[in-house]
C-alpha cells in the first residue's frame, strides 16, 4: 500500500468515528445538563485516567490506558449505548458490538485495525492492569456526574445498591483507593434516597 | 496534604472540566450535524494524533501529545471559544485564557496544576515536536469535518485561502505529509468555490 492510500484509510476512519458524538448515554452532564455522548465520556475518562493514575492498583502504561479509554465505545456507533442496568440490552450487547467492531475498525489499514481490535478486546476482557484501571474510569466518571446532580439518573432508573455494587467490582480490580471513595459516595446516596437499598 | 484531600481536589477538577462539553465551536459535525463542542474536538484530535503519529516530522512522545490534545481547550470553559478567523476575538484571547488557566488548573493539587499549566503553555508556544504535531491535529481535525460537509463552515464565514494557509503554517511545522494532504484539500475547496481565493 502506498502512503496516500494508507493515509486515506486513516482519515476515512477519523471521519467515521465522528459519529460517536451522536451516541447519547443515560448519564447527564453536571449542573443538570443534557445527556452526555460517548465521545465526551471517553474524553473525560482519558483525562481522569492520567490525573488519577497514582491510585491504580498496579503500574500501568498510561498511554495505553488513555487510548483504551478514548476508543472503548467506538463500537456503539453501530451497536448503540447499552445502559449499565438494562438486562435485556446486555443480553445481546456482545453480538451487536462484535459486528460493529469488525465493520468500523476494518476502515483502518490492516495493522491499525488489528491493534485497535486487540486494545478493544483487552478492555472488554478486563484482565490486564491497564484494562482494569480503564474500567475503574468507565465506572467512576458517570458516578461523579450523577452524584453532582443529586443522583437523578439513579432515581429515574430506580437503580438498586446491589446493581451498582455489582458493576463496581471492576472498579475495585483497577483501584482499591477509588473503590473506597466510590463506596462512600454510594452509601451517601443510599442515605439520601437516591439509590434503592 | 493527606491522600483524601488530594483525591478530593483531583475529583473537583474532573467535575469542573465537565463544563467543556458546553463550549461550542464554529465547526459542524459530519453529515451536516450540529456544532461541535470542545470536549468532542479534543477527543477526536487525541485519537487522530495516535493513529497519524507516523507522519509527525519529528519523533514525539505520544502520551504527551494525547494529553496535550485532551487539555488544550480547557481554558475555554471561562474564556469561550475564539473562532480561528475572528480577528477581534483573537486580540483579547490571551488575556482571557491566562485568567482562565490560573482559575481552573488551581483546582488541582499544586504539582498537577503546574504540570498541566506547563503542558498548556508548551502547546501554545508551539516550539517542541509534541506541540507542533498537536497543532497539526488541531488544524486537521476541523478541516476534515468541514470538507466532509461541502465546506459549509468556510462558506458561511467567507473564509479566504490566505486565512486558511496562515493558520496551516503550524500544521507544516508538525507534519509535512499532513500539510501536503491539507494543501490538496484546500485547493479542491477553492475550485469548488467553498473557500475564497
Amino acid at each position: 500500500m502506498d502512503r496516500n492510500e494508507r493515509l486515506e484509510k486513516q482519515l476515512a476512519f477519523a471521519l467515521e468515528i465522528d459519529k460517536e458524538k451522536n451516541i447519547f448515554r443515560q448519564t447527564h452532564l453536571s449542573q443538570n445538563g443534557r445527556n452526555e455522548n460517548d465521545a465526551e465520556h471517553a474524553w473525560h475518562m482519558a483525562i481522569m485516567s492520567y490525573l488519577l493514575r497514582e491510585y491504580a492498583n498496579e503500574k500501568v502504561d498510561i498511554a495505553k490506558v488513555m487510548l483504551m479509554c478514548l476508543i472503548h465505545d467506538i463500537v456503539e456507533i453501530d451497536a448503540g449505548d447499552t445502559y449499565a442496568y438494562d438486562e435485556e440490552g446486555l443480553a445481546t450487547q456482545k453480538e451487536r458490538e462484535d459486528a460493529a467492531k469488525e465493520r468500523i475498525f476494518s476502515i483502518l489499514p490492516e495493522d491499525q485495525k488489528q491493534e485497535l481490535i486487540d486494545l478493544f478486546d483487552e478492555f472488554e476482557a478486563c484482565e490486564t492492569p491497564e484494562s482494569k484501571y480503564a474500567h475503574a474510569m468507565d465506572n467512576l466518571q458517570p458516578l461523579i456526574l450523577n452524584d453532582s446532580n443529586g443522583g437523578g439518573d439513579w432515581r429515574s432508573h430506580k437503580v438498586s445498591s446491589k446493581q451498582i455494587y455489582g458493576r463496581q467490582i471492576k472498579t475495585r480490580l483497577g483501584s482499591e483507593t477509588l473503590f473506597a471513595y466510590i463506596d462512600q459516595l454510594i452509601q451517601k446516596n443510599i442515605l439520601e434516597g437516591n439509590i434503592r437499598e
